[in-house]
């Protein structure tokens, strides 16, 4: 029975359902630092990578290690786990892959067309945050930074503008209110294509 | 002026204003596997440890590796990096520290005190689950588990409840209302005990 519904379509719903609250999109990516110890924070949900079940997240590929999402210790270990809890339906996905970074140093015309799309699809706010001062980086003045860039909408992403994508081959999902929670993982046939399982699991 | 404000003060009053919402007490913690990649899943906060600044988590130590808090990943890796987002107050703490697991193999009569305590604080419901069938475990019938335990209160924990006890030695905190953030990180004295440093960081 469990097979019948993919956890894309699962989390879909529970975006639709959670939609009036703004944090609905807002998720936990836990990597691990090139110290070996992990590292997790709130990052945005950003949408699937085209029809595909590749989860996009923006970053800025000038954060600092310790505080942000560190672009240099994902290249040490390029995996995530997501976990992502869903407030007013006590749904609870876990999507663990492998996390791929696009951002201005990448060759391959058509990762860079994914990163210019996510790009064009933030928001002007959004947008505005990768011109601001370096993050990360001590303020040493109590002014607030300067709050009017120039920024021309046709303009492709700036350099520290950088997307994530992460691929997921296995996925927890749980439901607090009916005790329902189904393990997906994934296999990967020889046509290089995705196939999922679906396994029943007692919460 | 920011080293005024401890960070435990900042969580105290994120959970006391946060205090409506049911989910305000649960975080992200995220650990290292034995493979090597990062897990992550959503824990309950059961208050600090005494009146130190230690957090405390509960977990069932029977839980599998790929989809629970893994104990034995724990032992492997035995660091952990909380993130907790205040759904109403726009708050993110992200606290990194070691992790002291202390379940029913443990020898030091203080920290099994704690254990005792931390069960004794549980409710019924939440000791129940302890009695369980096994986490995590594939579950074949469409029967539901017997949900009649008899379970004397003056017991003490079962073999299966664990207490972890995550040891901060560094918070992020960041308020996205204000836009304030701030980095805590410790040092140990001479003496053994642990001093904060606060700086303010550009968000």
């Amino acid at each position: 029975m469990a097979g019948a519904v993919s956890w894309k379509q699962l989390l879909i719903n529970a975006l639709e359902s959670n939609s009036n609250l703004k944090h609905s999109s807002f998720l936990q990516l836990a990597t691990v630092g090139s110290n070996g110890r992990p590292a997790n924070r709130t990052v945005v949900f950003r949408g699937f990578l085209d029809d595909t079940h590749k989860i996009q997240i923006n970053t800025d590929s000038r954060s600092r290690k310790v505080f942000h999402l560190g672009i240099e210790d994902l290249r040490h270990c390029p995996f995530g786990e997501i976990c992502w809890y869903f407030t007013d339906t006590w749904e609870q996905f876990r999507i663990n892959g492998k996390i791929d970074i696009i951002d201005d140093t990448v060759l391959d015309p058509i990762k860079l067309q994914q990163r210019d799309k996510a790009w064009f699809a933030s928001s002007l706010k959004s947008k505005l945050q990768y011109l601001g001062p370096k993050p990360g980086i001590p303020c040493f003045s109590e002014e607030p930074p300067p709050q009017q860039f120039s920024l021309d909408p046709s303009t492709g992403p700036v350099s520290a503008f950088c997307l994530l994508v992460l691929d997921p081959d296995q996925v927890d999902y749980v439901n607090l209110k009916t005790n329902d929670r189904l393990a997906f993982t994934s296999q990967t046939s020889v046509n290089g294509e995705k196939c999922w399982n679906t396994e029943r699991i007692n919460p």
